[in-house]
């Protein structure tokens, strides 16, 4: 079991693993082999099943599709040579200099 | 400094604060007081900037426009009264059983 | 030959009939059977194919997947009871009243 | 009052001359000006509010949303050097070789 608070670092640690993997046997691996677009189409996807599982008011729904949403994204993230620190970074950035919701009010910031 | 995990709970913690804030003042309030379907275009949108911003090779856009999607499912959870820990620990027990890509491979699991 | 309207009313109309079509051998009675969830899912989809047809560049591609979403909005709007004569009713009405695009720039009209 | 029948034929025609209208002024110009990303920012967001108002069972406000969808994919077509005309004929080609819903059903068609 892994320590609760590295959680999504290890997940990353593990996703760029599986960049090197075979993708005859590994989703991640494929996703990769596959390219981007096959990776952006599943963020595209995943965020439709999310907004599809809140309007159906199941939280256990909601909760998965999330995951999933977010799970691509990590892949994503390794896609273009990023990981989960560097969006976490920018979330902290936001709210260290004025606060988070102000931040996400302006998304055209420069 | 906080690790990926703990931020997460402290955004979630402000993001639960803000739900009672002045609506006047709080882009966070505001987008509660609108109501969830407000809350999901959002989720929609960004989703697309995300993808859009990856198709551009522009990596710090990436990265703005991932914390923007994380973000706003953040205050879609919260709209429902979950958290990122309900996430992570959906991530974690697809880990723990059987593997984190295995299961991302099949996402109409009972 | 048809013109384009005349033949989105008589796609329309085989729409129609399709719904009450075999599950197990027509597509669309499948995608019916299976309820607005999945019609809406595919709406989702085939618009995230469609904006990666266009970054790729490939008007071929782009013109399949333009095709793909128009023809699964004729299936949602089926499902609704309704069909492109309202979409085009809708889309004339507001070149009637005051110029197609200055209706669309407002979104928010009563 | 436009022909019924050409009206979309007649709509993109509008859309054509729009291109080349002061982007100050027309909706459409500024899309165009704005470049490719915002037109399909545009598709986007507007196939998410057609599934929020296909969720919402008010079949005015999905008839409103499918226009604005359909309207955002004519200038995009337009963008590219397209027209409806291309995607009509791509729906008859299908229909014309083996059925529609079975071409539907073969997205990935050489």
């Amino acid at each position: 079991m892994l320590n609760a608070q590295d959680f999504l670092e290890e997940l990353a640690a593990i996703l760029e693993d599986r960049k090197r993997a075979d993708p005859a046997t590994s989703y991640v691996a494929k996703l990769h082999a596959k390219g981007q677009d096959a990776i952006l189409r599943k963020v595209g996807e995943e965020a439709v099943e999310t907004i599809l599982a809140a309007k159906s008011g199941d939280t256990l729904q909601l909760v998965r599709e999330t995951a999933d949403l977010w799970f691509h994204t990590l892949v994503m993230l390794s896609h273009a040579g990023l990981g989960p620190r560097d969006v976490i970074a920018e979330l902290k950035r936001r709210e260290g200099i004025s606060g988070v919701e102000e931040k996400a009010a302006r998304p055209q910031e420069s």
